[in-house]
């Protein structure tokens, strides 16, 4: 399958925060934000294998500034790498500020999809062909984030996990 | 403040999965479970602390069991264990059979929430007793994931993580 | 078909009052509240006998406390009888109070619901088996009030309804 | 205060019944058209009052067709009576077929409002004087469902329903 | 095709004004009226012809006065004028006001449908009579709409559009 | 006020189409195509002039394809032209095919907002600046299109109308 680029994938949503989104503070809920960024993220992976794409996993998503109620909210997905059937997908949601201001990174998150066919069995997509340098940096964390994930869910013993090694203990590399 | 009993935040969701809660392979949207699974767990911690609690983050969540248009899910959540203004809950859930059957899990989920005062600020929370092999088991795995997460959010340095080197490197324990 | 307890088919639902659930005085809309129960109500059934359950009748039901924007509000669902292919369901509705207190009985309502099979024609339900004391008197109360909609419905003679006479008119049962 | 017709209060909406709003049988959700019963009705009392109002209690219900997907819904509430500060309204429910057909009734439902201030507190309403054969019997009857509802909460003896026991046991009036 | 009064395609429609309806001035979204309209002139469209009808272009509207948060608003829909498959509906809304106050106009559109079989094909529907003062100038000036939208569309030439030269240049008409 | 360029206010929007989305053809209502390009081209109008907006007027849109359930539609809106308190905005939806299809243009339409200060009181807009060959194309036709709609709300005598004359009836342009 002949690769694609990370920004052929790039999927823009933008979404106003509405009463029905906010909890008591007037800000919008957690859940909602998750969401909205699985659905970004899914028509992303969708647009770089053209199949049906299911999610698979959520990795670690930290919640940095409150958005409140009546805020505009962009959302950006790009696919960062793909492992045979399974693509994972980076969303950057940004804040417009109400007066004006430059809008601001609210919130990053990492959603990994898994492109099945009609029956729901798992399907190869393309690889993906990082440009830029941040395109490059998360395409090569992808794969420290894999193994992470198979040592979390016991399909992979520690010792052959080289890249995370690396990233935690940086020292025991060398040897 | 005086410690509470994991079963005291107990909050259980049924939801029945409608057709617009469903992709093109009429199986539920891993991004309205995310939702669901939130709110749950938002009042769960809630019930623990008597505070506006607001989502701070989603540990990694796998998707395990697709989940086909009109099912009922059931969802439990329960604060695992608390740190100073925070709250770990888990997530369970659990999918009905349509005929009769017996209810099977379907999925499992770690969110973390800061207890928050009517301004925004972070306010201290009762600690939490478990009581089961689960809680048990669930409350001292949450040592861990908050230093895997100190970690990958560059707070805390590898070495001082002494619960994560154990369970991702069991042999270097001993030394 | 062997009998089923009670507690078999508890059915809870938590939900929290969104600005959109509520009317001019930010307190929850009945009709939203009604919608819950017949939902909380129609799981429970199902659960009793493995059916599609549809909803036949809402018996009286009186709204005792608002319920204002923000609460949690906790739906619990049980079989209280069942009568050839219907069951009566009560559902009992509980407010949280937002801050740290006790959690009040808010609302009460019966509905009933008739078991079909695919093609929508009825089809006979399992016996439940009353435990509790409250469990007893919902059984025994549902007689009466299966005799007073039969009478309602032009289709039993009030001569018959020997249950119905002995709630109302107290001394003529002694006759 | 000056009466006002029946006819003021009259108050139509026309629903589509969309997929979300139907069970595993494709028919609309009873619950959904209670909620579409209460709002529709909920105006029509204020058109009749001009105050804010509140359910106050839903009578026996039954649902007669059912209604499936696509379909056109019409509903018309009418106030049928007033009691100091509450007011009883119908709601007739009428299926549009499809494919040109006459509209058939599909359900008929009363509920009961109570008319309150800005800080939730009755406040009295308007008399309702009817005009056809149908309204007069609709505010005839409201006599006997109120006692209905002051029996069955407990709040009036058996012996002063006389409109009630007129209803229920012909013979005995004429004792 | 037997020809319909406009009456017979009177379509109601009765809505409040949910906090998730209203922008930041807390006045109705004007895509959230336009959805209503649509739907109520769709219904309205059908009622005439019996066939699915799909929405063909939206004639200029304009928004007029301001609809705050809980106003209760109704749509009325009638069919104007027909053009072998395609229907002209005209949408009036008004706004009631809280307090007793008499209903304002507060919008009006013209929508055109066309009606199709279940393949998507266009279908003949039948002609419409108009009766009142207001429905023959609407029948009437439907014609100067349709040249204009043709002309727009640079399907017809302006010197064929005798009926709107005479709308916008009265004086060339007598030449 | 210092002019933006076109480009400055481009909104995107990108939305799958859900089953509550569609009629009885399975294709998305057209009034829902028209309550997310409100929703588009307010926030666009919104980046251009850091006000609230408010919709003005719809201008004639035409719907031309089809777009079934399960598509995924993309809006693009960008302000085409500003008159000193109204703003024009043009949106274009583009329909993505499900299997790996180009993008095709699937409707367009102009929506004309006015920007309000907190009392909803007209305040003034910086102008717009194209720069495209058909930002410029645009821009030119705004002129024509108020001239247009001043003339069918009676403001303007046709006589004033330069632009639209000659737009349809070039002939009479020289004289």
């Amino acid at each position: 399958m002949s690769p694609k680029k990370v920004s052929e994938s790039l999927t823009v949503m933008t979404e106003i925060v509405l009463p029905n989104d906010t909890n008591n503070l007037k800000n919008l809920f957690g859940g909602q934000l998750l969401s909205w960024m699985d659905r970004c993220a899914a028509i992303s992976a969708h647009r770089h294998c053209g199949r049906i794409v299911v999610t698979a996993s959520v990795n670690n998503v930290s919640f940095q500034l409150p958005i409140p109620e009546g805020s505009i909210v962009t959302l950006e997905a790009r696919v960062s790498r793909t492992f045979t059937s399974s693509l994972e997908v980076f969303v950057d949601v940004f804040l417009e500020k109400n007066a004006k201001g430059a809008r601001r990174k609210a919130n990053e998150a990492i959603y990994t999809f898994v492109a099945v066919d009609q029956l729901g069995n798992p399907i190869q997509v393309p690889p993906v062909v990082p440009e830029s340098e941040i395109e490059k940096s998360r395409f090569d964390g992808a794969l420290r984030r894999r193994q992470l994930a198979l040592i979390l869910a016991g399909k992979m013993s520690p010792n052959d996990a080289t890249e995370l090694r690396a990233l935690f203990f940086p020292n025991e590399k060398q040897n």
